[in-house]
């Protein structure tokens, strides 16, 4: 029964003191995000009327390292250092002789690695004097997550939560309300962008963001946050990557293949980064793999181009995969990946062909699910099934190799507000759409004209 | 913004290798359980059609400790150690000059302080050969809690889900789906028991029980479990309350307070009693604080007598503080602090004087587990919320009183599957249910004659 540790536990001494930047690093050209109204590349200024300058400074900064602020840090210490699990029973079931490590975000107080981010924003915009933060959330593990770092820091919160995920997950949203915030059901009437868009009423995160984007940049005291996709964004999740690196090697091993799920890429991002700088410089040799679902393909079917990050077209262009900022995926019950593109530093990587990308269905995302929960204990979100689907795969390849492979994934949050979907896969019931290449050609064929790119 | 550590980790070399028994120490004469046919004390072998050897070995050993086995150990690296948390923001938000320290133990997988027993219970029976265990649960807590131990050692597990919370919390049973169990909701129409309880259909523990033990007793494959009450149940929770001596030994304090909630008592227990120890030997001077539902209030308003620990009278006669065992509380949120009696050790400890306990209505524990949110960011179970209540009240005396106390509480379990209570009492319609003297006297007029106790 003893095969060495099961968890690697860092103390809070550890948790980083710095953020890994890795915009100065992407191979080939910069590719800076373009005004909506200009299709002219966007500056600093273009961002003032949503986001703090401290975030803006983030955003565009080449800097290798960002020190992280101190209240931010303190705030960190609520639930960081995070967990890493070797899975040794799921090894055990699969009957492989990978050794299969996990990266645990779900001891947040929101169940999700997407705190990492919300404190270090919800800190930038108190800091500068806003009143309150407005937001969009899928799933709900981002709104909630903002709602808890308002909390800390004395802010206002309203979200915008994408209708097929207000539906599915209700106890998201009175997690939300909990905390202190407001929350809305998207498309809403509340707004213009919502207004427009009644005849989709499941919603998309696209057009959740047009809602906070265009409530956000109509009140003075009012800024957006994002909790994805963004530069800045991604930099903030490094403390997951950075974390894990510590952790292998108090586990005293090297990961050959780092897993994880990708929305709009800050999860896989915050994980893999730390890795990745390692690769980039030539001092390690890891292979990264991206999960997505098959209802919603951005990095395996999507055209690489400038788009709008929102439906409504009120954000910045920005060049990255895309299926179209008005393709509205079915409601699949990962909500956290129903997103038309992904972050610009991902997908350069992925251009570049660092990471590969695989796309799965909802029901075999499950299987893995039910899996996992069954050998190792814990549920997790339909959102890093699909990375567990992928660690499967690579443990069974492994097998039939015959090669002891190290795999290191994300799991990025639990399942304990999505059992209504594995109730429905228990029941042989969910739903497992499939991408249609009509609606792909119909998103792409709506799309603006925005500079080539070679 | 540095006040020292927020949280104490250990390592898993620090998870105990043995369990606290304090059997052998607790003040008074002994009192045995009875058997229900006889009345005379009861011993081992009434307690062998439902239980493994192993089990009753622990429920009725004197020894000051017994050897964890090596595969419950491995099995509690799955989610042990838990984390001692400094209260920081919680004290600053009351302005107090106490110390606030909790053990969280909703990092395990089912959320609560629940798998501690359920492994070690699962374990004994996979060992004896049993093939499934039946059980009850009141929030779903300790129901989930044997279905994700039962899929670690490979048993069927069964479970009767109170029907108040089967209700309120439709997430829990699919939790134990998910982990493989089957569920129904109490009183059902499959035993004898719930038929002759359909009178009653928010249900209660003591009729949960009544139909596991039923079904138990009735199937040569199949044992009963029960998630509180029993002293093999206290036993295995010690591990909470030796890993926190460690931790207060880290943040180099001792508890002046020690304070949990009960409902059938082994969560307080759990924590108390290795510090306990130390006050039972002079080595130590601590309160001890239960707090209790005002609507099920068994050790403030409770008569202290041999009475059956479930509703149908099918198990032994135990000595407690009990409300009747037929007594029906109102559906509280705090779905497993409803039960009509206390685990015996705790009894003999209360009417000795060494644990003082307080009730408290609904609205107040919620307020105060909100509060609690705010400030720390884990939104508790209503169960802890009670002992949230009793903590601030402690902190509040400091303030008044001018003094550095150090206050230890346990936070055994998170409100995920909670929120529809919390969306209540938000919205200003949560119920506060008081106790009843006429529903008292009734419930205890119907007791059953048993030896008087001196």
């Amino acid at each position: 029964m003893s095969e060495g540790p099961v968890k690697f536990l860092l103390s809070e001494r550890d948790i980083p003191t710095r953020w890994i930047n890795l915009l100065g690093e992407i191979p080939g050209q910069p590719l800076p995000p373009l005004s909506p109204r200009t299709l002219e590349p966007a500056g600093p200024a273009d961002l003032t009327p949503i986001f703090p300058m401290g975030l803006i400074e983030q955003e565009v900064s080449s800097q290798p390292e960002i020190e992280i602020p101190a209240p931010v840090l303190e705030a960190y210490r609520l639930w960081r250092p995070t967990p890493l699990y070797r899975a040794h029973r799921l090894e055990r079931e699969l009957g492989t002789p990978a050794h299969i490590y996990y990266k645990y975000e779900g001891v947040s107080p929101s169940g999700s690695h997407k705190p990492n981010t919300a404190v270090a924003q919800a800190y930038e915009n108190a800091r500068a004097g806003a009143k309150r933060l407005c937001t969009e959330t899928g799933a709900g593990q981002w709104g909630s997550s903002l709602a808890f770092a308002c909390s800390l820091f004395g802010l206002e919160c309203e979200v915008f939560m994408v209708g097929s995920s207000y539906d599915q997950k209700p106890y998201r949203r009175s997690m939300m309300q909990t905390w202190g915030a407001s929350v809305h059901r998207s498309p809403s009437t509340l707004t213009e962008s919502g207004r427009a868009q009644q005849a989709h009423p499941t919603g998309s995160l696209g057009i959740a963001i047009s809602e906070a984007v265009e409530v956000a940049a109509s009140r003075d005291d009012t800024n957006y946050a994002l909790g994805s996709v963004l530069n800045h964004v991604l930099l903030h999740q490094t403390v997951i990557g950075q974390e894990a690196t510590l952790q292998m090697q108090l586990a005293g091993e090297q990961p050959d293949v780092v897993i994880g799920c990708v929305g709009g890429g800050s999860n896989f991002a915050g994980l893999a980064f730390p890795f990745m700088r390692a690769q980039l410089r030539g001092e390690a040799q890891t292979r990264f793999l991206a999960a997505e679902p098959s209802a919603c393909p951005t990095l395996t079917r999507g055209e690489f181009r400038y788009d709008y990050g929102d439906t409504g077209g009120l954000t910045p262009l920005m060049a990255m995969y895309t299926l179209g900022h008005d393709f509205v995926p079915p409601p699949v019950h990962a909500g956290g990946l129903r997103y038309h593109g992904d972050a610009p530093m991902l997908c350069a990587l992925v251009r570049a062909g660092l990471i590969e990308a695989r796309a799965y269905r909802q029901n075999e995302t499950f299987e893995a699910a039910v899996r996992f929960a069954r050998s190792e204990g814990i549920i997790p979100a339909p959102e890093p099934a699909h990375a567990i689907r992928a660690v499967i795969e690579e443990a069974e390849a492994a097998r039939e190799a015959g090669e002891q492979r190290v795999i290191l994934f994300g799991l990025c949050g639990h399942g304990n507000f999505d059992l209504a979907a594995y109730d429905a896969y228990l029941a042989g019931e969910l739903e497992d759409p499939e991408f249609s290449e009509q609606e792909l050609s119909d998103a792409l064929a709506r799309l603006p004209e925005a500079p080539a790119i070679a």
